[in-house]
């Protein structure tokens, strides 16, 4: 059985102007190993924005309506070689999705009109083909906005923490903490008893965690910043940091207060620094400028490093990613739950003011696109 | 037997002055396991540098002559915190050096009258009391001034190797090439068949590495410096870099340059940036400057790390540290000869036209003090 439905896509094209569009598309016969899943859920997360928009000037968006329909925007020149290597392809969108399964090969043990959470893209459709093996089948209990955000901010906090662990650090910090995702990792660090500072930008965002119990909130934007994030890395021991917002000073500030910690507890001078290592990753480009590292004030044991979801999986091995896929199905309406705060077809992404919306990001807000609405 | 010797020391006060000057201090009576090392020479690396005159302004150099006889120098008050821990502590200069034995306790198997090199600081001083085995014995034809950088550019020249092979890279990007120490890892490099791109910047530069065999040597100030880098970086495989320089955007360039060679290796787009692991490893502080990255240029597989000598030979175990000293002295007259372009006394030292002759860091220049000349 092949199916026919809309997929959402984005294409770059060499005359530098990016398009955002729905195309008919087949999903073609499942193979033996493969399932088509119905799709009812699909979160709006800060990735996917990357790839519908990429480097694309969003004031210059107009409606489009020629061989495609949808809208289009300028990409300016100078960014164009960072895309080079999509240039004329359509990219279709959507990281992580839930539904229900309408056909199966016929090697799958999943049953037809079960619900499951898939993660592997073009999920920002009507229809899409997956191998069985990468869909988690989601508890009865389970609605799709429950299982639609299942893998890529419930892993990412999980692999926060075993990255954490693997490397030796009993304590993290965290930026822009306020996020989903870093909802989750506070509530893990609670359950697994590891101390997490969080760093904010408001207070709306401090509240959001302390709500949910966190201990150590820093709001950059206080004068007593530094001061307050040295004492609270004293406290806790903290020597990794993940960093959702990359550009400017931020990672740099972390890791100097990391350096000041650690001298504070150190014996004698040395005037090559602490000798306590330093980790900072940074997973997100929520300020997209460079980032500026004052390497003089934090010595010569640090590294500054790129995070990235699939590469660390692959990392840790089949066994513990198998254990981190069951704690969030078992976890997924608490730990691990995901709150939205609009859920839209998949036509209205389309529409001028909603894209608007979802492309702000706004602190607390959360985009949920159900293509069974139209 | 405890000898009386002169020692140079580099003082910071409370009051923002720097004090460099020599103290008469006593050996104190060599331990079991301990010799007494006559200095007969001993390198002024950039590392001794950074101890002796720390962040102070050396055009506020005076001579001084009060309870401490030398020179005394400025330090700018906003610089004071990233010295705070060695304030009102006299510290002792000069990492490495090589002299003869004169003395020694009853476990040592050294003989007394033969020729050692050394490291662990206080090496600019008449006599150096030090654990046997923290002593490398030199070969009968080795003068004190062949044996003098034993230590700290060869070890950092094999341990750069050492750890590129141990994070599996096949090929090396190296700045400020044309040094000493990046000499050295050329003649390793060629004999051990590493390819290594050399950066520098300037055409004398180039030529002393040219003169040694090396295939790729670029200069930064160029025009074409980033597509040659990423057609050498293309032709070798480089993933990892070794740093002297630091500060401003050469270490982004590099990691820029190792992603556009992935890419055009690369058979399908991805959005992160290629999955080839990029490393650089920043060593030294030519530039004291903040260091840019211009991440969005080079994905998220990289990382950006501080490298020091001793902690990197803690890692690397005592049978792959034995094996470098061994090789050291084995090739201490080929791979490893030091030029030296000034040979001073201890006394000279702090003589204000020869400290800024040796403070300059002129390319090809190298001091060696020989405290034996007064």
């Amino acid at each position: 059985m092949s199916l026919s439905g809309r997929q959402l896509r984005s294409q770059i094209d060499d005359d530098g102007r990016l398009t955002l569009f729905l195309e008919q598309v087949e999903t073609g016969e499942p193979e033996d190993d493969e399932i088509i899943v119905r799709v009812e859920a699909a979160p709006i997360n800060p990735s996917d924005l990357g790839l519908m928009f990429g480097p694309a000037d969003l004031t210059t968006m107009q409606p489009v309506d020629d061989h495609r329909t949808g809208l289009r925007f300028d990409v300016p020149h100078r960014r164009l070689a960072s895309v080079r290597g999509r240039l004329g392809q359509p990219m279709p969108a959507g990281n992580e999705g839930a539904g229900i399964i309408v056909a199966a090969g016929k090697n799958v043990s999943l049953a037809i009109g079960s619900r499951v959470g898939m993660i592997g893209g073009a999920m920002y459709a009507d229809y899409r083909r997956i191998k069985a093996q990468e869909a988690i089948p989601l508890p009865p209990d389970a609605t799709a906005a429950d299982g639609a955000s299942i893998f890529v901010n419930p892993m990412t906090a999980l692999g926060f923490v075993e990255t954490a662990r693997r490397e030796g650090h009993k304590a993290i910090v965290h930026t822009a903490a306020a996020s989903n995702l870093g909802q989750m990792l506070q509530k893990i660090c609670l359950t697994d008893g590891i101390p997490l500072i969080n760093l904010v930008r408001s207070q709306e965002q401090a509240d959001i965690l302390h709500r949910i119990g966190a201990a150590h909130v820093i709001d950059t934007r206080e004068a007593d910043f530094a001061a307050r994030l040295t004492d609270a890395i004293e406290e806790t021991g903290a020597t990794i940091a993940f960093d959702a917002v990359g550009g400017g000073t931020l990672a740099s500030d972390i890791l100097q207060a990391m350096e000041r910690a650690a001298v504070r507890r150190a014996s004698e001078y040395d005037r090559y620094g602490s000798t306590v290592f330093k980790q900072l990753y940074i997973y997100g480009v929520l300020d997209l400028s460079p980032t500026t590292l004052n390497r003089l004030a934090f010595g010569f044991e640090w590294s500054v490093s790129g995070w990235l979801l699939i590469p660390f999986l692959e990392r840790f091995g089949p066994e513990v990613r198998q254990a981190m896929r069951d704690r969030v199905v078992r976890e997924l309406k608490t730990t691990f739950a995901s709150r939205y705060t609009r859920v839209i077809g998949l036509a209205e992404a389309l529409e001028p003011d909603v894209l608007r919306a979802y492309e702000r990001k706004a602190t607390g807000e959360k985009f949920l696109i159900d293509p069974t609405r139209g």
